[in-house]
């Protein structure tokens, strides 16, 4: 009686996610109730800072009110135009820009507010293709884009691989190898590629050069580009991040439909550079005036509250917070990251080296039993039942090589991730 | 380079959608800056009774801070599990229940949240219909259902026509030739009716008997039936409305998939009844395990902020608030629209009798030059640069009897019904 859609059971979340979210709630960490329970490590949640919002809003209670910026609650209430308030995209645009330490600027007009990225992303499948186009996604990606993109839009992806051999980076080899195998092989139109830099789950940043290579064989090939910059707030070496808005999004006005920048789109939003998930603030910013404005009438599906934008302005156009919240928020990660990377690395454990995000991507492959994602799955379930971490495989990532893991460090305190250490260390000392 | 869905320009807002807005925003009419300027009595919107959730707010200020309820900040910040804040789904059965009189209640498990009617009406398109499907709508319609219903799921909405000759009530006739229509003209599956009651834009609920014989149809036919019940808190005549919930979606449960109480479902939203359409507040209900569980993975586009659910569950669990709020609301709907209605009256112009909603469905047929849309479209014209009045056409909302308007009267205050009411005697005056 229902669709397919909702008799599928694809909704980017596979049996690892739900298995190991189900053990976590049956048997939670927690250091003086529970101190032999499971430590939920698969989290990508940004706890680290949420003090400093905290503080931001006990000096500042008129924000939550409706009487600050001379808006009462009656404006506020009535407020669903689906550009947003202007204050909202303003102090938005501000916060980007300074996230990419100024090097770039962002129009306000070219924001289009949707609730969250989750809703950004399927928007701009819907714009850029049609039912049964394909979209080509570095592996390992985040499992919630085979639910975002793929889902009511009837897009397919079509991974191009990346491994460990030369530390994750896009090659163009890899891309034109995508790009032929969706074409001849599955018979479908490449209309894109959706990168995500700082990288879920790699916490890597794609460099330039890659940047340069993606954009090189987007344009000889008249295709898409979607960067989602979700963590680029986490990076905490920021001078080795380039956002794609330096590279292709800076022109002022894109009239020629076949220039560059009217082919790049940008996705963002505030959940995990500000630790705010619930409050469902995301954003596409595009040169291309159609896509702003078909998108913008597509983001009626999911519009941020008038009442979280009202807030949001506030606090965002706070220069000094801002300054210091983003400054203090980079070194938290980094120092928290440090903390797991040299943490295992003591254990003889390998991190990819990464400069950004809520988690380290681990090698294990050590550990394994085979070179296969069975004994991905085994090591898996070790991890959760013997050394009490809930983190996710590589598997749920679409990665390729077995054996690895992303393990989240930023939803948590210092003391918990002390314990999850002192766990692995036993586990290995066992193992070996 | 873009998609069609993209390219296309059916969002559901009409020319005259457009046209009407554009003019008013020149021109709106200020008592003392403007006083020849546009009256907007296009927009559904209540502000009737704003000051009473204005004063609520006043006399608890903590709502809006992030202290009650035993929830911090970061609790809320980090709350985005798409099963919503217990705490708010169980305050919005209880309103939901106490808005229909205690007749029914509603389990908070079969609930599910969505950014407002728009995703959730979309939502459960996707769910129970697939792309080239129909469902039949009976008209006048919300001209939103274009956009809500069509655009990105590619359903097709066939009309069942209703018309003045019986006070617009819904027949079995009707209903029948429209899905005779849908299956053998057009060579569609039809797969349900969606039905709006209270109406937007006639201002009336649907009869028990229009829903036993809607009830009768979908069940000899195997359809679903989903009421909006958007209005529902408009309605001042309480004892005439007959929610469809008290009908049909009263069982405990429904294993059985044949059972009626699985193929019907309600949408409902805070936007109408308590004048807060920008907070994004809306629901799907449904005794269908399989669609809230696909609606709920699908409610991850357009989740409510959870800042906003917060706010929302310390209100609607004031029951002392919230019985005064819908029995004042009432009364001041009931008193503005018995000010349009007679005002309308005593210069031979006649409504529909209605008992809900925020506007009056008005026959001007009399101003006509001819009995066409081409001459409801001249009188259109007339009524927004003659009369200063922006209101919307029969032909918007696929009336199928040219002259037609809806005239919304909740969106203003006293004062500028008093100049409307004016303003259109003097018309009639030089009309006739």
């Amino acid at each position: 009686m229902l669709s397919r859609k909702a008799s599928c059971n694809t909704h980017g979340q596979d049996s690892y996610y739900f298995l190991g979210w189900e053990e976590y709630k049956k048997n939670p960490y927690d250091e003086v109730k529970n101190p032999n329970g499971i430590i939920q490590m698969g989290l990508a949640e940004n706890q680290l800072s949420l003090d400093l919002v905290e503080s931001w809003l006990e000096s500042n209670p008129e924000a939550t009110g409706f009487t600050n910026g001379g808006s009462t609650f009656r404006d506020i209430a009535l407020f669903q135009d689906y550009h947003g308030l202007p204050a909202f995209k303003n102090a938005l645009a501000g916060f980007m820009a300074r996230i990419r330490e100024n090097k770039v600027s962002f129009d306000p007009n070219k924001l289009v507010l949707t609730a969250g990225t989750t809703s950004a992303n399927e928007i701009l499948m819907f714009c850029l293709a049609e039912r049964g186009d394909a979209f080509l996604v570095p592996t390992p990606y985040y499992p919630g884009f085979d639910r975002d993109l793929k889902w009511r839009t009837e897009v397919e992806i079509v991974p191009v691989h990346r491994s460990s051999s030369n530390g994750f980076k896009i090659t163009e080899s890899a891309m034109e190898e995508a790009f032929e195998h969706a074409r001849n092989q599955l018979n479908r139109t490449v209309k894109g590629l959706l990168i995500t830099s700082p990288s879920n789950p790699l916490g890597t940043t794609m460099t330039r050069h890659e940047l340069d290579q993606i954009i090189h064989f987007a344009n000889t090939r008249n295709l898409h580009v979607i960067s989602d910059e979700i963590y680029s707030g986490t990076v905490f070496d920021s001078l080795s991040f380039v956002s794609i808005a330096e590279l292709a999004l800076q022109h002022k006005d894109s009239h020629n439909k076949n220039d560059l920048s009217s082919r790049v789109h940008m996705v963002y939003s505030l959940s995990k550079d500000l630790g705010l998930p619930g409050f469902r603030a995301g954003v596409i910013y595009s040169q291309n005036e159609a896509v702003v404005s078909a998108a913008t009438k597509m983001s009626s599906f999911g519009l941020v509250s008038s009442q979280t934008q009202h807030l949001l302005s506030s606090m965002l156009s706070d220069e000094k917070f801002v300054r210091k919240y983003i400054s203090e928020n980079r070194t938290r990660i980094k120092n928290r990251k440090q903390m797991l990377f040299s943490g295992l690395q003591d254990l003889g454990i390998k991190c990819l080296n990464s400069n950004a995000g809520l988690f380290c991507w681990v090698d294990m492959k050590k550990f394994l039993k085979s070179n296969t994602f069975n004994a991905e799955m085994e090591l898996w379930r070790r991890l959760i039942y013997e050394v009490g971490w809930n983190v996710s495989p590589g598997s749920s990532f679409h990665c390729i090589e077995p054996g690895w893991f992303r393990v989240c460090f930023a939803n948590m305190d210092e003391r918990t991730m002390t314990v999850a250490l002192r766990r692995v260390r036993a586990f290995v000392d066992r193992f070996f």
